[in-house]
């Protein structure tokens, strides 16, 4: 049976519910974090407590359990459910700080994604409070529904300016020549393995720029990738149904490396 | 002990819940409607279920359920907790069309808000959608708790042209010389009580206009209200701390009376 965590006490996973009269369930007022266990480690754990009290106080949440407590939470259900390799969910919910710790399978893909890259496509909109990690995520839902329904495996928000953002979970990069490509800090999510992406630029001589990347000039770029924490650093392979560029696939595969070994 | 509707069946409400781990859950992928039951007979069904399956399909749910099933329902909760005045709550979930039925006391106001006016701010923000109830009110959370911190009835939501919209759970009107001013249908709730609102000019030969009514404007006005299923036509007293002109607040209390009749 699986289990889960309520503000530290070891629940059944069936148990770990919200009631639907609850004001912060009805208003979608929570922020959450996802992150891995990997041979039994959590990884970038600091990390992903830190921006859950960040998102969690950007929306006027003051997290009062310790990152020691949540740790040792993690670490009791880790060991009630004997997980070696897992992905964790916390989610903090409302100003009464209710926390939930729930876990399911790390998500992997086909190599062939790396190889060849994935199919993406563009949607209309910016998400609310881009840096934090809310539950407003109806249009992170309706977003990917539709890249789903057309057969692709992430959709990218285009903004009022015309510029593409990040995807629905994961962040957006463009290469050219030697340098990188990503949006301003100010409009993304501030994700944990784009901080590894960065690091590895470094490392490889790459210039970072923090700059708009147009949807008129996507496929002048010569290549394109998104990460996240389950993806890596994976390749685009083309932009609603329109093949991009794959010149420079070699440093995305070089940057998936490099952020599977820093974790 | 009070009870709720899950998918037709009566419950006890603390059984009212959803997991946490449920994608429509984590997603706020949800729609829902308030309605009033006044003297044993719910007020405007019609119109509030119309919506429901309105908001539903709007984020690519189709209801499942018909008008019927849900009005008896609503009809079987209210007959199991004994109610005659009160507030129902319909919440539709996911493409799986999980939906409960809740209920609270009516709220009721003070009668000096209607006589003297509410206090509103303004919240820079455009509510997702804003033809539907969904559950993504993370902004209207966070607008409404800024206008209760700062001792305010009422946030407005001021859009990206400077021109005010909507209240966090209100529309928002203004009146000079013998027209009413609303907001354009796209950007707003197509509240049922602001349908009463139009009526009720139309029987008072007041000249409906839909037009956005500007931030810079906003002192210049005879009177400014809200209204809403539960506050009626309620005046504005001031924005942001300063004063407006009240001086059609005669008719304000008029269009309060009507729609209250219309009940």
């Amino acid at each position: 049976m699986r289990h889960a965590i309520r503000n530290g006490l070891i629940i059944k996973e069936e148990e770990a519910s919200l009631p639907v009269t609850l004001r912060s369930m009805q208003y979608a007022y929570s922020v959450y974090e996802a992150l891995k266990l990997k041979n039994g480690e959590f990884v970038h754990l600091k990390e992903h407590l830190f921006r859950l009290r960040e998102s969690a106080r950007g929306i006027g949440i003051t997290l009062k359990y310790s990152d020691d407590e949540i740790s040792s939470w993690l670490e009791a259900l880790r060991g009630e459910d004997n997980l070696f390799n897992e992905t964790f969910r916390i989610l903090l919910v409302g100003k009464e700080n209710i926390l939930f710790i729930t876990h399911d399978a790390t998500r992997s893909y086909p190599d062939s994604y790396y190889m060849e890259g994935v199919d993406c496509t563009l949607y209309e909109g910016e998400r609310f409070l881009p840096n934090y990690k809310t539950s407003n995520l109806l249009l992170s839902y309706l977003a990917l529904d539709d890249a789903e329904s057309k057969g692709a495996f992430e959709a990218l928000f285009v903004n009022r300016y015309g510029y593409v953002t990040e995807g629905t979970r994961s962040n957006f990069y463009a290469l050219r020549g030697n340098r990188l490509y990503t949006a301003p800090d100010k409009d993304v999510l501030l994700g944990v393995t784009r901080i590894g992406v960065t690091e590895a630029a470094k490392d490889m001589g790459v210039e970072i720029v923090y700059e708009p990347i147009y949807v008129k000039d996507i496929f002048d770029y010569d290549s394109l990738f998104i990460s996240s924490t389950s993806m890596k650093a994976m390749p685009i392979r083309s932009i609603n149904g329109k093949s991009v560029k794959r010149s420079m696939n070699t440093m995305v595969l070089r940057f998936s490396d490099y952020v599977g070994a820093w974790e």
